[in-house]
């Protein structure tokens, strides 16, 4: 009985020497091939420095398909086998793989790949080498035989489980994929370093959330994703129904016989036929088959034609859905939250957002993550310094809790994106100028051509937000005090009349990625808001209760997780740092 | 310029003294009013003890009024300002109280309040004594005058903020309010301390949720709420769209007037022969304007029926929603989960799922919080260990993080809660019993009429694991080895081709809270599973993926939060540990 527990490879290669004191210890671990060669014994014996010479006894195929284990599947999908040369090579790919495999297997505890050297005496290599395969497996830990990046390797003396893999059907079987390439198959694509070095940065960023606020005395409070109240009016809303679960009509029916029994019936006769044909029976039991099988599809067509032809229909009427009103997605937790924060003094929340987006695809999601927080007896001010004191520690929770992460994907996809977390973290508060100072600095920019020309009282555009963080302060920047006209009605109104409390933490490269907003505390002020933004005061009518009844000046911010992480990886598309990303006609799984 | 920084109320009185250490000190606190009384000045002078005696030369209705200030309310909503007796009573309301005041405030932060002294002759009393008025004060530490609970009191010398409360509109304007009568107030639940108690245990739990996990080098993972994969079909899911957007037909119309049109109409109309009745116009103006009003109400009556008769209805066509497919919010994160969890080693996640609950409504939510773990390389004993671990983990999170809570909720609701805590808690692992095991013993019971027989193969029920847990062990137990028929159609089949690796942890009280699995990462079984339970193959290509290739055997298991918080604080229903409970009919906000 084995009772050696299994040893995450994070803890083996994750230390500073790369694991060179763990040599001679006897481990279990397990993982995924993420790479891996094979070398002929011989050579092994006589391998100095790793030099990939085919040793002169063997056959010229044989040597290549030791060196290039893809050969095997490039000749099975060309289908060689037909031809003489074909023939030979698939004899050849048939034969036992014999040499030493070096597999690197990664967990996803961290970025760093285990060098495995495996015997085909002990394994047949050929069920091991190709990418994506799982191996659980037992040895000792031994200095590397080959010069190289790997300090350590563990040789195996038992395998204890493998899960093989198809290289022609296995999608990441190739070794550098594109993003795009990765994302058409959301259920693998953690498999690849990048999409777990991103996930790893995620995770710690969450965990560093939920560190930042309960330190500083804020109580976490879920807010429900399902909600009746629609913060503004012209946003738009998924809704949640039961009602199209009363659509379901009538089967179509001919005779009695419907679609699906049909299709049933014609998968029985063809296979029903194919059994016939090679049991060598009379032509014509063969030919009554197949006359039957014809009666079957032509019926089959006709059934199909007329399921298009009806319209499912449903009647909306919401007093008969499950809420026995209308229901939505929460497109913006950040009103019920002020109901908590006004009993709870500081309240956080991390949970999802939902929106049916139709512009700016690469940076907005149906669905994201957002951080929420909310403070009683706070204003502008007290708001803007926790969001900054909050992304700051963010931002260092990364750089101290995943730095080979962040290293790996800055040396692969974006190597500013280290500087640019180091531009938050650098001493001394963020640059704040009001949107006054900043539509003041745009107007006096002359060397750049602005698509949507710049006056006090335009929503800033993207354009606008990434002149003034990456070219005018090369550093993030508190934009705050907007237009009344261009923030949400229950934004805190300034004695000017004119702008409201808010704020906006802009980024270099990925632009606004927190909002905050010092809450309108007056009753009658904030009646006369929904007013002149034209929404039914009615809607709001458990909102405005909290001004009713011992009402508090209060402030607070919105994170868009989902953007941050953009920020800390570099990523230029939002669909990259989400585990199943849900856009316009995509939500596969 | 005031530079002091508002001190939370928990760093004052939630030290084991009670906050002797701070007399002297000046602070700034703030907080709503939780409860008050007020006593005569010349009372005050002389009181050694708080005997609530009125001082003689006070007339009685003004030392009623002082001693019971909710009287001021019954008078006003009982009108008796119309009566010689009401008219003196109004008199003494409108009076200036003169006096000093004793406010118990709190600000969330902890169970415990802080009293408060507040002179008449710095701040109009009759403001600030009402439940719920919200206040900023400063003022100095000062020891308690008073012998009672409370040890130090705050002595007020500034106001800085009050937020008045109409104490007959208020609805938690009365003390002690049943958890019913506070239930239909989701945006002010919060504020009774009961429900704040439950939220910072709700806090507390999260935290520990993420620290657990952590800690073990678990990686949190987000997982999709809409989705378009259901993982059982019988199971009914909500739907996401937006086909019903598009169902807004025409306003219905006569003569070019909407009824919106009309409403608007009626309303400036009433108001006109108000002010025209007001201004003493003459009888003509005001008659001709009333048949006016006459003529418009017919007419709305009119559009109102014609609106009421159209049915709003919509076509079912998912190619042209959103997603351009069906889309649902999610009933169960795991197979998602399980995806990242063959590529990351050890995932989890607390997220939401949804599900249109018809049943057990004191138990299920439509929205509920689940906590979901899934780890590679392990079978049913590994999730069984990490998942009693977890619950061992979280329930000593509270028991250290949150004392005050759990003390203050066990004595006022249910003082037995605290020793089923400590049950989970208590030396040595839970019991294990196989369900094989589990139904032999509950068939030897013959003190207890089931009102479904015991029998191999059947779902044990509530009153069964009840039994179970309650009697027979009289601590949680854990329940593994479940007859395939009872689990879902993923969980890996044993040995005896007749039970399933899946296992229950079940709590007294509660019942089940982890239902944990080891799933069937064998393809050609799971194959098969799929089709004996009647689903399509199609549906689930993706996750038949995980077993195609580089599959390994994998365990996890889901904690229901909610029903956590349930156990950990002893309350018989699910909506009263829910910051805005989601049921059927109930989705206020």
């Amino acid at each position: 009985m084995d009772s050696l527990k299994r040893s995450q490879i994070k803890s083996i290669v994750g230390s500073e020497n790369g694991g060179a004191q763990f040599v001679g210890q006897r481990v279990l671990v397990g993982g995924w091939v993420k790479s891996f060669h094979v070398k002929p014994k011989k050579e092994v014996a006589v391998d100095s420095g790793g030099t990939d010479v085919a040793p002169r006894d063997l056959k010229c195929a044989e040597a290549l398909f030791l060196k290039i284990p893809l050969l095997r599947c490039i000749v099975k999908i060309l289908n060689l086998g037909g031809n003489p040369v074909g023939e030979k090579l698939e004899a050849v790919m048939q034969k036992k793989m014999e040499g030493i495999a070096y597999l690197r297997i990664n967990d996803g505890s961290c970025v760093n790949h285990l060098q495995i050297v495996l015997d085909s005496d002990l394994y047949p290599l050929e069920q091991v080498t190709a990418i994506g395969t799982s191996v659980l497996l037992e040895g000792v830990i031994e200095q590397a035989q080959t010069e190289g990046k790997y300090i350590i390797e563990l040789k195996v003396d038992k395998v204890l489980h493998v899960g093989p893999v198809n290289p022609i059907k296995y999608p990441l079987s190739k070794s550098r994929l594109s993003l795009e390439a990765i994302r058409v198959h959301p259920h693998f694509r953690a498999r690849t370093t990048t999409v777990a070095s991103v996930m790893r940065i995620r995770s710690i960023l969450t965990y560093a959330v939920h560190k930042f606020f309960q330190e500083n005395d804020f109580h976490h409070v879920t807010m429900p994703v399902i909600t009746t109240t629609r913060s503004q009016d012209h946003q738009t809303a998924f809704h949640i129904t039961q009602l199209l679960s009363s659509s379901n009509h009538e089967k179509t029916q001919v005779d009695g016989v419907t679609l699906e029994g049909i299709q049933a019936a014609i998968k029985e006769k063809t296979k029903r036929i194919e059994e016939l044909k090679r049991s060598d029976s009379n032509k014509e039991a063969v030919f009554t088959a197949e006359q039957d099988l014809k009666a079957a599809n032509e019926l089959a067509q006709k059934l199909e034609n007329e399921e298009k032809k009806m319209k499912k229909v449903v009647e909306v009427d919401y007093s008969k859905d499950y809420f026995g009103c209308e229901a939505h997605l929460s497109v913006d937790p950040g009103l019920h939250l002020e109901s908590y924060a006004c009993a709870l003094g500081a309240v956080y929340l991390l949970g999802p957002v939902f929106q049916p987006v139709e512009q700016q695809l690469s940076k907005n999601l149906a669905e994201m993550w957002v951080v929420n927080a909310e403070q009683v007896f706070a204003e502008l001010e007290c708001a803007m310094t926790c969001a900054e004191d909050c992304l700051k520690s963010l931002s260092n929770s990364i750089m101290t809790g995943c730095p080979d992460d962040i290293k790996f994907l800055s040396t692969r996809f974006d190597n500013k994106c280290m500087n640019r977390i180091h531009a938050v973290l650098s001493e001394g508060p963020l640059p704040r100028v009001s949107y006054t100072e900043a539509v003041e600095a745009l107007q006096k920019v002359s060397d750049y051509p602005f698509a949507t020309k710049v006056e006090w009282g335009i929503t800033l555009s993207e354009e606008h937000r990434r002149y003034l963080a990456d070219e005018l302060h090369k550093r993030p920047i508190i934009v705050y005090n907007y237009p009344k006209e261009v923030k949400p009605f229950y934004s805190r109104l300034n004695d000017d009349n004119k702008t409201v409390s808010a704020f906006d933490i802009i980024l270099p490269k990925v632009g606004t990625v927190v909002c905050g907003i010092q809450k309108e505390e007056r009753n009658y002020m904030i009646s006369s808001r929904i007013k002149e933004v034209g929404l039914k005061e009615e809607q709001f009518d458990w909102y405005l209760d909290l001004r009713r009844h011992g009402t508090v000046k209060h402030a607070g911010f919105q994170i868009n997780f989902d953007q941050l992480v953009m920020f800390l990886t570099g990523f230029g598309d939002i669909r990259d740092v989400v585990p199943f990303p849900r856009t316009k006609n995509e939500a596969k799984c």
